[in-house]
């Protein structure tokens, strides 16, 4: 039996302003551009995701975890990179109580996205993601590759699991692997996916920071744990940005504030100036 | 004329659990070991102090300048690393309201302290915090250095300000040029000091942080303004710790935590657990 995580409704109220609208059946005729974005995760003091990559660490008290969860309820889509889908083997799912009685867990469940441009997730039947789908408590993942043929086994695996490989063209303008996240969002969008939570790691997040990128994202919700994990972990920083006088300026600075004590954590809310 | 700063009374009462007793005049007769310690900064999201060093960075808003003034009413002395007296030429001094008019700066000045183990700070007569002392809107500093004989010129101007060295063996590990912070706090508290906000900059928070120094504080008071400054600033992060297994674990954490929005910043308080 799945843990069922339980977030008071009190708390929920005060991300409502941050959340996608509850009621999108206005806009379904339109095919829109891009879903309804979330950037969310969560830091120490100093701005660290992990102690290092690919170490879990426990960073949030249990209240942000319900959060999460919740927040995942609220979305269609969640996003991760691979890296992370790597390090931690993630379920992906959604563990918030469904209905009044608590105790089972909510029937919607958000589409696991992986950023894997080079299709390196040795994902198998065993990987969390798909045992949780098999189980009923969530569904398996769209992998966002720019490989043009996906590892076939893989590819049979993740589709007998309602999942799939999405193919986007790379171009980093260095030559790396990278998609435009423009790209991105237009695939999730052209999947019908009206919103996603992205959650992490750490390059994914501080390129969603950049200032070409920023305009992409609707809202920000980033929990802070009372601990420095001290320097060499990964770190969420975007790029160094300068202004027209060539002087090194802030790189992103959020509006419409809100800073809510949750536990020993504070939950920044707030929304990316373009 | 200087400007008069207010910080709210029910702003300043959710504080209060953090500062120094305000009447210590029971432990006067006793000559304390150290004072108490407050260690105090402003930094960004990802733990920015400022842009690069010896650039001075607006990061948080009105309010808390306002609570860094009422906070130096509450300490006998500040303290700084040469680093930041050197790019900021910062007054030292307290600029908050002093009566229920509010029209006249406090009357309880704090004595700055200026760690410059090597007596570089090019203190002149137009240097701010002396300009400020011949104002009568603070107090010459005393400057802790590791230079047996410091220049001759500075002392003067000093002393002539009713300022002073404090000279004292360095002993860093390392043959660097650094104090014991027991040495530096024992100093203190042997000139009559009973109370110490440490303010900066980025290694001197850091070297408290650590757990070699982290029980000479007794509380902790952050505030965090809701910008990424990017990579590359004067960040507070300290140095990597490893556990008995060599693990690295968490450096250093907070506990009996309070998170109390302040405008669109937050403010942090707690005490490190040593």
């Amino acid at each position: 039996m799945a843990e069922v995580l339980h977030f008071p409704a009190e708390d929920a109220a005060k991300l409502e302003a941050y959340l996608p609208p509850r009621h999108s059946s206005l806009t379904t005729s339109e095919s829109s551009q891009r879903p309804f974005v979330t950037l969310t995760f969560a830091t120490s003091l100093d701005s660290s995701l992990a102690l290092a990559p690919g170490v879990r660490t426990a960073l949030s008290g249990p209240q942000s975890k319900a959060m999460t969860h919740y927040l995942r309820s609220r979305h269609d889509a969640i996003l991760v990179g691979v890296g992370t889908a790597v390090a931690d083997d993630p379920g992906l799912n959604c563990r918030i109580a469904g209905d009044e009685s608590g105790t089972t867990v909510s029937s919607h469940q958000p589409r696991p996205i992986v950023i894997d441009p080079q299709d390196r997730w040795a994902l198998t039947h065993d990987s969390r993601v798909l045992a949780t789908q098999r189980r009923g408590f969530g569904l398996a993942p769209f992998i966002v590759t720019a490989v043009r043929e996906p590892d076939e086994v893989k590819r049979q695996l993740l589709e007998s699991h309602g999942g799939k490989y999405i193919i986007l063209a790379a171009n980093g303008d260095d030559g790396s692997t990278r998609f435009s996240w423009a790209d991105v969002l237009a695939s999730i969008a052209s999947n019908g996916l009206q919103s996603v939570m992205i959650e992490g790691g750490g390059s994914i997040i501080n390129t969603l920071l950049a200032p070409q990128n920023s305009h992409l994202v609707d809202s920000v919700i980033v929990t802070i744990a009372p601990t420095w994990l001290g320097r060499g972990g990964v770190v969420v920083s975007p790029d160094r940005v300068y202004d027209t006088n060539h002087q090194a300026t802030a790189a992103a600075r959020l509006s419409d504030v809100k800073w809510q004590p949750l536990g020993d954590d504070v939950v920044l809310c707030g929304r990316l100036h373009s």
